[in-house]
């Protein structure tokens, strides 16, 4: 018992250490730097300290950050400034980057003028998860309007390709992605009524559709597998692991499977994480890398042996909830191994936030605080919830 | 008068090194792990050792291997079995990887069945190097009107990128990229006739074009300018330098400006390499950067700290190109410079050719010889290129 206790004080003191670290350094970066007053939005592209380093605003990021403000708002503290903060992020999306065929521009200027569409159906996600959790935050009901009709489209996109726009041409191997069943999963907890109601099959089939990529054998997870769930190992996409991402699938399954009660798919949520961690953990670094080859080839991607914050956010995110679900020392050791080099590498005392992009051996390559797809999002977030995970 | 000779016998030397490592490394690698007898064309996807990694074929590569193997049989030695392998990829070009509409799909299965085709037009520049050089290789008529073909479509998309399906949004910054008028002053001097006749009006444009990238204030080469030469240095696209790519354009004019002989190119195509040096080489650990920003923000790109092979080859070919020009001692203590980092770090003694990917430090990140990007190209040409100018 001494030993439990000791472990609940250690878990209380990060607990407070999170969130000390989301109000006092995260969240004032961005309401300090990101606010645009003048055209609405945020600006995204925020150097070290600060100063904007792009004007062109990126809707993954407008749409994360609106979420995240609205988030803190209902979680944490009713403050007005919060809500005003999300609400000028869930008009510029309403207003410039939402079209009328329910398509989401991927990045547009500073006044909301079109740059980019993206082959791919994650700036529909993000505005999506964005105006619902506004709705809920705000009470307007438009937003929450705006969310279904435009989760109307991510369905049907979810469950054909072409509709983004990407040709399907007939060499190409049909693989599954890991990132739709999880964006999905996602997007239905954030809707109203949650994994209840019209959604539960959506959800239950998402879980099925994640686990399929788990592979017994290999212990890996892959990104990329068969309709079936069999290892397509002849080439680098098929043998593809991202350990972060795997163990983001891990928590999401795992809270999907604690609310709905299924305890099978919360014993191979842990699997997945446990796996994912043994396979992603750099021996002689510590941190958790970018990518693997699941044979043990070079990873063709230019930067799998860096270390990036979300995946570290997402493991601090993975093993406490594992700790809590199972009450078991060992996932707490985890979380703290995990936590001690995230916060040792990743947060900048001077200007506040979380460096993103760190080489293999741990020093920061890249000084931005926000860029294309670094914004206020997976630290915040992850602070959050593990500020929770742990107080209990 | 005895300086001169000196650095006469270290070229020598250095020119004998190049073809050794040409003739007794690079080149065996590819004859003996490439060459696809049973569908044609190339394994390009080759582990540190030969071993096939991925059985997908990519074009840029087949188009490459074909342009170096028919180069080095016309410019080498008439070897048989290099013009044999060259054919072996040009057929398998033609019959798989063309589309009745000019254009030349990015990836196809080893079988020849598309997988991927790209918004962007060097699939096509590719296809038709390598029908060039293939047709003088060998005398097949086909192959020269293949390339002529082809080449007609590569005008045109050059002067307008919408042929490529990348649409044009109205948010967007016109910004002219360095690789389009660079690729085309390369086609043009690979065409029959080359620089001369119906293309010089042509080549000519090239060059006022690459050299509008050249920013006298800031002496760096942008990467992407306005249409007017002006920079853009509000985005991190109108702040991108890439000195690697710089370097090869500089030895592009310094060819183009010798061959017509235009002084005053060749005098800007010196300052270019000279000021995309000084620009790129890592002062810390030595080698050339992969990306910078002429600001000095972090440049956007992860990888943009690492040490890849090629623009160290570029910048073998740029220095030895610049003293064979200049006769000036301090190119060839560039040269020198350069050769010495690029020896004791790319070449794999153990199974031949040269590694292509290296941290900051200079460390192999990925021990694979060919990969999407990377095949029997700048490796080979370099040294080819670098043995013959150093000879004289």
């Amino acid at each position: 018992m001494a030993e439990t206790n000791d472990l609940d004080a250690r878990a209380l003191a990060w607990s407070r250490r999170c969130r000390e670290e989301l109000l006092g350094s995260v969240v004032p970066f961005w309401m300090r730097h990101s606010l645009d007053r003048e055209h609405g939005g945020y600006l995204n592209c925020l150097d070290r300290d600060g100063t904007p380093f792009d004007t062109k605003k990126h809707v993954w990021l407008q749409g994360r950050q609106v979420w995240m403000l609205a988030k803190i708002f209902t979680d944490v503290e009713r403050r007005p400034e919060w809500l005003d903060a999300a609400r000028l992020g869930a008009t510029f999306l309403r207003d410039h980057c939402r079209r009328p065929d329910r398509r989401v521009w991927f990045c547009v200027t500073r006044e909301g003028r079109p740059v980019q569409l993206q082959r791919k159906m994650f700036a529909e996600c993000f505005y999506v998860m964005a105006m619902a959790q506004y709705a809920r935050a705000s009470g307007d009901a438009w937003a929450m309007d705006e969310a279904r009709d435009v989760f109307g489209w991510v369905r049907a996109a979810a469950a054909d390709a072409r509709l983004t726009g990407r040709p399907v041409e007939n060499g190409q191997e049909p693989l599954e992605s890991l990132a739709v069943p999880m964006i999905l999963l996602n997007l239905v907890g954030e809707l109203d009524g949650g994994f209840r109601g019209e959604h539960a099959a959506v959800a239950a089939d998402c879980a099925r559709r994640i686990l399929l990529h788990g592979q017994d054998d290999l212990r890996v997870v892959l990104e990329n597998v068969r309709p079936d769930g069999t290892a397509s190992l002849g080439s680098p996409e098929g043998r593809l692991v991202n350990p972060g991402h795997a163990i983001e699938a891990g928590w999401f399954l795992l809270d999907w499977a604690e609310k709905v009660g299924d305890a099978e798919v919360a014993r191979r949520a842990l699997e997945i994480v446990d796996w994912s961690l043994d396979a992603g953990w750099d021996p002689e670094h510590g941190g958790i890398l970018y990518f693997l080859d699941a044979q043990g080839f070079s990873p063709v991607p230019l930067e799998w042996p860096m270390k990036l914050w979300w995946p570290h956010c997402e493991a601090l995110v993975a093993t406490a909830m594992a700790w809590r679900h199972t009450r078991d020392p060992r996932w707490f050791g985890r979380f703290e191994e995990i936590a001690a080099w995230t916060f040792a590498h990743f947060p900048d005392r001077e200007h506040g936030e979380w460096y993103g992009y760190l080489d293999r051996a741990g020093d920061v390559t890249h000084r931005f605080k926000g860029g294309p797809y670094k914004g206020c999002f997976h630290v915040p977030r992850a602070l959050l919830q593990a500020s929770r995970l742990l107080a209990n």
